[in-house]
């Protein structure tokens, strides 16, 4: 998006005389040309657009330096409470919409191909393989809910050997990795069949709040924004000359959806009925549930050409 | 500043088709409508055009995955080295001209007035007072320089009793808090007199750079921009009913001011003529500058009405 020239600025901020929006935007234009000597081209063309927009904010909002100072308090208080176990930028940039931007960007919709979302920081690479209609769940507290589809490209053809990574919280909203006993559970990769088909069984998702007690939760606070997820199961879906896909499902009648998930990773598209069933109805495998009530959803993966 | 619309988005970005302009968009109004609910208007205007400054940068750069990742090591560590003694938020700030806009924005253009700079990290609230025609070296080592003036107001008329506060590194390019011997040295506030003149000895300013052993510095490198910042004596001068004036004078002929001022500081008003004076000449108030050399320079400051 373009910017504007200091006459139009001048017109766009009624309180300003067009002296003072040429003061500014003169100030504009000399921070970006400091940037013109980088030799990367691709850097140089990021900080000259970094530039223009923090300073069209600046200028847009009239910031008064007493509500600088507060950015830099809150930037501060981020950065002193990241360490390898939290990361408050990300959420940061997830609450501000900016990671979820950022995939948009990267995954543009292609046809029919299944649309992504946010990665979230609770993905690990060396998740146990399981064989199609395995347990993902391991010890983690939930109620079981069988997972199946296909996966194809957008042509309808199978994708047999695609690898699937699948991640939850259990029912208390903490990931495997979340607790301090190493425990490996809620996580767990397999590979389509030859058909693509695939099927686990995993949980039904519950909804869980972002991490809220340092400086974004009160961020929300104040902004009277839920730091609550919708409920979700996270998918990763690589497959050779296939564009590699990182999404979620969602469970259809969630009340979070219409709250708002405080990510902003909810796609219409990806919301999917979980289907309830009542305690003695016969399990897929014969699995024996003990009298549990459970669900079944199905989900089918369209990938996308790696070249889109 | 406006946000272009959707289909002027996909105008404008080419290489995305009007569909996934409008998925971007719809998230653009997903992420604005959440801050709805917040009732300081103020905090919800600031964080609905930040949302919309921070996605049209995402989007108009077509942000990688992978840059969104360097974005955000660059915050954690830009976190990490801030403490008590260092702010590397300031330093990003300022290295982005987003310090000297915000001084632009809240300091506008008024007739005369002399105009504002950057307030710097260094100032302490509790410096020495001296009386007209004082001395602020203390023990700082450098160029003995006699620094002369009038406060008045965009009228013409005197300021008596204006507060001057000024600050300034020594020859080494170093404040006195940046030392750890806690030296009080190249500081000190003193009273316009009843015809609104003051006067005190201070140091020529020379060149310093801003710290960069930190994430500042590598961007720095990474543009090949200079971290040195044009030599300059800080101001900071008070008066009732009159605006706060912040701001520095910088030294005619100084090379640094043409390869660029790092923080942006420099206005051409700022730029002064110190005055070399050969050793032996006489100095004001008869002070005794044992052969050295020494310089002279007239800042005569215009303060404009608080209302402005």
């Amino acid at each position: 998006m373009p910017e504007t020239s200091s006459t139009a600025a001048a017109a766009l901020m009624p309180s300003v005389t067009a002296a003072q929006a040429a003061v500014e935007q003169e100030l504009v234009d000399t921070v970006v040309a400091s940037f013109d000597n980088t030799e990367d081209p691709r850097l140089k063309d990021l900080m000259q657009s970094l530039t223009r927009h923090l300073h069209n904010f600046i200028r847009e909002v009239r910031l008064t330096e007493e509500e600088w100072n507060a950015g830099i308090a809150f930037l501060t208080a981020a950065g002193h409470i990241t360490d390898e176990n939290r990361q408050e930028f990300i959420l940061l940039s997830d609450v501000l919409g900016a990671s979820m931007q950022t995939i948009a960007v990267n995954n543009q919709t292609h046809k029919t191909a299944t649309e992504a979302t946010v990665f979230g920081p609770f993905f690990v690479n060396d998740a146990p393989g399981i064989p199609v209609g395995g347990d993902i769940a391991g010890d983690a507290a939930g109620q079981p809910c069988w997972v199946e589809g296909t996966v194809t490209d957008t042509e309808g053809k199978p994708v047999p050997g695609a690898r699937i990574e699948v991640w939850e919280a259990d029912e208390d909203g903490f990931y495997d990795v979340q607790y301090t006993d190493n425990r490996v559970a809620g996580r767990a990769h397999l590979f389509a069949d030859q058909d693509g088909k695939y099927a686990f069984w995993g949980l039904t998702p519950t909804p869980y709040p972002i991490p809220h007690d340092g400086p974004v939760g009160r961020l929300l606070e104040a902004t009277h924004r839920s730091p609550v997820r919708a409920s979700h199961l996270h998918f990763m879906v690589t497959a050779k000359g296939l564009r590699t896909l990182v999404t979620h499902i969602f469970v259809e009648g969630d009340p979070q959806i219409d709250i708002g998930d405080s990510v902003f990773g909810v796609k219409e598209s990806l919301i999917k009925r979980f289907e309830p069933q009542a305690a003695g109805t016969p399990a897929p495998g014969g699995r024996n549930l003990e009298g549990q009530e459970w669900a079944r959803v199905r989900f089918d993966i369209v990938l996308a050409p790696a070249t889109s």
